[in-house]
């Protein structure tokens, strides 16, 4: 049996520890990419092919890897045909995560043993499909609630009504959702028209017009005060490096009124915009407690043809190699210096970049409360034996690892594995 | 016993695998550096020396860190002199690959079990020599057919006249070589001199005298037609890093003049020039189904002082720590767009960089076929255990290692192993 | 016992090669960061706290993540106080160096074989300070001894006076101590005030009014002699990265002015004056034979804030990601070109370097000397199991590890361990 009780628990200590001790423990997932509206919905899926593939792009590029045309894979064919590309793939990724979850979420959550592949696939496909059609204990909550899950962070964008959130919680659900805020859409003035057209979204959300960067500070707080309201503690970043620009409120507002006039930007300037924002949000967390979030590493749309035909976040993005310290340094520093860096969680998606993270870290704990500045947890491409025990061993040597904040799902599925 | 059947084979599975699928198997060597004139000749060594020493850096290298007179290792000194020179430097090796890769192909060529040192060297100097020069399966044929090569794919300037290949083939000898277009000369405009004088020699050997860009890419058509001829399908490339310039005929045409005139460039005009070229060659690869090998990540020459004593490929290249991400996106996602990608393989030399290179090629596989892009197996530094297991690591945690392309020798010796 | 005789020796062949071999054999620390001063006059350390927590800032920042306030760490709480935060912390640097250290020091130099907690704190805060106050071998000398330590290399600036170094070897104490030459002020022009500062004083233990670049050459050459007259041979140097300026001593020389002028100066300044003051040191080195030992890869003092407050070295330096192989090609090709580049240890600290430093300084070896451009052991953050093991690897597969200089202790405590 490939997915047994004391799977990748190779030693007694690990087995007694897990089974001791982690296994009953409640999920307190502070960082997913779950859809909030499934969960206020507690929605059940019609099929595997549904669960297990909508938005799946970790699925998407070993599909593509294998040679599975798009149409099975984004494209316009029914669920069980993209299911059954996914049942032929799966033998190919032997050594890749997608193998062992795959099989851990037929056995954990179906009691499947069998591998799956184009033979299994029928079979398979009919079985888990009817429970998570008709069983309560396969819908959204359902599947939570079988690994303990207590309380769930989404992402979310600065404009979100955040209406699901209210929804759940007022319905006192079991499942408690709170919003992460995450304003990647404000950061990025490099996009463009596309930046123009958010500010504008952003301004209606907040109900403010923004002309300026005081208009968007305001219009930024009050949308934070919003999330406040439904819970939020957490704020999330995304950078392929932290910008390292001048921190300074007149420039800022100059780049600012210059981008919404359509006007070419340089490099420099988007820096200035973003050092002086990431400079004001910071601030803005150490004063309301909140965690600060940042995913640094990450160039996302690689592929232009593929981001003109299916958008983002449809598995063209990867590891970035740009210079992460200095970024960090400067950021960090600027925040400490009176005080006002946040509690901060370093999450980096190139493991060579570990060691260097796992130090600089360490450069802003100043004993106010352990483990303030936390070396995250791996994250997306690391999200995996290698990728674990390498930031496990990183943060080991060079930090505590005792004062670790813990493992999240980071997930955008249902299926969520202790 | 040093060297047994189950050398490296730690597990019975490992033995198994071996022993009963791979073994047998024939070589299909598409990457190497050999001689096609040895081949075509079936050169038959006059001693070890000769054999193993000929402009093998790997081992130079080790003797330089050793100790030893240059004179010993690219100097007048005898074959014999250089070898026991040589034999003294083994021990010295010891968890450096030479001392594995010397004891086995003592052993597997010639079966002699003994360690070689300073006291076995006479003895070993003798054996080897007597079957090199005389027995006709020592010749470097003889020693390809022993470890069953069926194809060797040599590595080619656009202005050879593959006169070997020709000949070799056309002799209906056992084994086939084709040739692999490497233009590295024509790209390397940072060379100034050796450039311009480069790009006069590559129009003489296509009978275009070379005034513009146009004319460059009408003399590089028609070695390529000249290449496929003689049965070339792939193409090779090494770079420190892909360029990040403007894809401009125009500007690259300018540069070019200039560079042909004497003019001095920016490293701007370098990288418009390149990048430019670059993605004509792309293009020309995709539209005759050649793939594109791309080798990045080497600095050569480091020594100025040695490499004008001795020129290049003796010994003084070194791993670079130059980004590499935004020059693969840039180069794969232009080709990309309109479909124009060839099959590629990207090799990388600096292990830092695998799981990066991992994630990147994963950007452009669009299912038209599997395993489209490669991550290339280990090359140079990176040929020994740790780097041949970093490799399949990343690539299996980050990709499918079932759709890998599998390895090749890259080597510039006649004793290749399985 | 967590500490037994065979500690990390985990196969037979290791635990022979360490009794057998090494254990006896004495420690030649050529690389250090103790005190003169306290080996001159044998000082004898009140308690545990001073011995362990004096200038000790790895176990300081492991306190301040383990939310430990400042006062106990550098403030004003006494030796005792200090301790007990230590010993509460202890257990919570569980998997990080600090741990094994700890353990290893109290059982091999007290012969306690209990763990530091809360719980053990006292009693064996009274057992050590008892025999750190009153019994001779555990002086600093005496702490030496047990360790078999023949002779100390200090780190010493070149306005040092070095009197504690000639008491020392004029008393013909059983341990030599001499200094090693780091100019790193003299060179760290971007420090603006402090650097005038710094080059006055200079000036002054030259005896020489420094004014221009020869003058600075002139008063760094005295001092070499000065340093030469009590014992040195080697250099060091600390660099985030090697400068890659222009060598040029006119251009050097107007920086210098400039710099002495309190004029503002550029990157590109900072990097002509450290590149032809290098160029200068790198050449005076091998003129007097001298090891030129090179730390790559640093950022220091990253909090702004707990630099103002404490200085430097108090655990605010981390692991930088800068690029380094071109700095050190230019700067060794430059030396190599006339044959004047001197035997050179290259520290990195960034792990991800391992492979490109283990090629680098290949390619400046030249057989004149085995193991003349050495791959230094593991440094600050790496000196622990992981960090050990990929440098001995990266040294083993691009390099001889046969020809390695070997350990040193890098050390800030008495307490050495073999």
């Amino acid at each position: 049996m490939f997915i047994h009780d004391d799977f990748l628990l190779e030693s007694t200590t690990a087995s007694k520890l897990y089974h001791e001790f982690a296994k009953e423990q409640p999920i307190i997932d502070y960082h997913s990419h779950l859809s909030p509206k499934d969960i206020a919905e507690n929605r059940q899926f019609d099929n595997i092919g549904a669960a297990w593939l909508e938005g799946e792009h970790y699925k998407w590029r070993a599909m593509r890897a294998a040679g599975v045309q798009e149409k099975y894979i984004t494209g316009n064919a029914d669920n069980k045909e993209k299911f059954l590309q996914w049942a032929e793939t799966v033998p190919k990724t032997l050594r890749n995560p997608l193998f062992h979850w795959t099989h851990l979420e037929l056995k954990r959550y179906f009691d499947i043993d069998d591998y799956l592949n184009k033979d299994s696939a029928e079979t398979i496909y009919q079985a888990t499909s009817e429970l998570l059609k008709n069983n309560p204990n396969f819908s959204t909550n359902g599947l939570l609630k079988t690994m303990k899950v207590k309380i769930v962070c989404t992402t979310d964008d600065p404009i979100d009504s955040l209406q699901y959130h209210k929804i759940n919680n007022l319905n006192n659900h079991d499942i408690k959702i709170y919003p992460t805020w995450r304003p990647d859409q404000a950061i990025y003035i490099e996009k463009g028209e596309a930046f123009v057209d958010y500010i504008y979204r952003l301004g209606k959300s907040a109900d403010i017009k923004i002309n300026t960067f005081d208009d968007l500070k305001e219009a930024l707080l009050k949308r934070m005060d919003h999330f406040e309201e439904h819970g939020c503690v957490i704020s999330d970043h995304g950078f392929k490096s932290l910008p390292l620009g001048k921190i300074n409120e007149r420039l800022a507002d100059n780049v600012l009124k210059r981008a919404l006039n359509g006007n070419t930007l340089s490099d420099a300037d988007f820096a200035d915009y973003q050092s002086t924002l990431m400079d004001f949000l910071g601030k803005e967390y150490a004063q309301r407690n909140w965690v600060m979030q940042l995913h640094l590493g990450v160039i996302r749309n690689n592929s232009k043809r593929q981001f003109l035909a299916l958008g983002a976040d449809t598995g063209f993005d990867s590891i970035s190699d740009a210079s992460q310290a200095d970024g960090i340094a400067q950021l960090f520093s600027t925040l400490d210096e009176n005080d006002e860096l946040p509690k901060t969680i370093v999450y980096n998606l190139n493991p060579a970049d570990n060691y260097m993270i796992a130090t600089m870290v360490g450069n802003f704990q100043d004993g106010s409360i352990s483990g303030k500045i936390q070396m995250g947890s791996r994250w997306w491409f690391l999200d995996q034996k290698e990728g674990m025990e390498m930031q496990m061993n990183s943060l080991s040597n060079l930090g505590l690892l005792s004062q670790f904040v813990g493992m999240l799902t980071d997930s955008r599925s249902f299926f969520i594995l202790p």
